[in-house]
């Protein structure tokens, strides 16, 4: 399974790409941002993000893409912006026809550290740690981006129910 | 000059299309609605957002774009996803070379009835007398999406000063 994990932004969207499956540990295959220029319009790097994201597909044609979904709102003209980013973003993906998975920060946080109120810092370590890098990937943007990755990877991996324990043993 | 004016939603964006120039009374061209299934999720939304408004663009090649600009927040995670509706539109009018301008919702009340206080329904009202239209568009998401391009119309009916008025009477 390959998972595309975004840290959306307008001026910088954050990105990973990881490889995992029940076998194998998870393998980071790119990571990155897509910056855009503070002097162009909005419409101008909403146009940079989407196709940045649109190329990201195409080049790793990902099973998955996950991404940080917003609940919270420090300031409300930021949360705002950062909204249409994500909406392209989204779009992308849905065009692209790759399942897209949204995770609040806090659970991101509690399946690479394991714990939601974790710090960037932790984060970043245990990103590097899980994926056997010698240090954590920069800027920490794209640190971002892996750990949404990474995060569905190990949601992916852990065993369901219904997969592997028969509730009833039905033999007869 | 055409201008489409959007008014976004990720439930309803209203749209209106109005023809003017500087020596004729604008004119309504079209008016609609692109609604979504409410059972489809966030990105499957957008897509159709953004296809109807790439859609609209190729139909009816208008000169600009007028979008509602969105500045307040009344439930942040409404206003919040309002910006992904907002930025595939932006999109869409980008990708299209369409040029686009944002006006905040008081100053479009302020082109159309004379005050940014405004009620929807005297700008309903005011949008079907300056058109000439027997009723006020419906349902009133096309309202706002008509009032949105006819104020961009109506400001670009003002003659610009440096136009008009010659600043120094240099005849030597």
């Amino acid at each position: 399974m390959i998972v595309l994990g975004i840290d959306p932004g307008t001026a910088v969207t954050g990105y990973g790409v990881v490889k995992g499956d029940r076998s194998l540990p998870p393998r980071l295959i790119e990571c990155g941002v897509i910056r855009t220029r503070p002097r162009d319009t909005l419409p101008q790097r909403l146009k940079e993000i989407h196709a940045g994201v649109v190329e990201l597909i195409e080049r790793h044609r990902p099973d998955a893409m996950s991404i940080e979904d917003v609940f919270y709102a420090r300031n409300v003209r930021t949360t705002i912006v950062l909204g249409h980013a994500r909406g392209v973003i989204l779009l992308a993906g849905e065009q692209s026809g790759v399942e897209i998975f949204e995770y609040p920060p806090a659970e991101i946080k509690k399946a690479i550290v394991g714990t939601g109120g974790a710090t960037k810092q932790q984060v970043a370590f245990m990103v590097a740690r899980l994926l056997r890098l010698k240090s954590a990937p920069e800027p920490s943007d794209a640190a971002d981006g892996v750990a949404a990755a990474l995060s569905h990877v190990m949601a992916a991996r852990l065993p369901k129910i219904s997969d592997e324990i028969p509730l009833f043993n039905d033999r007869r």
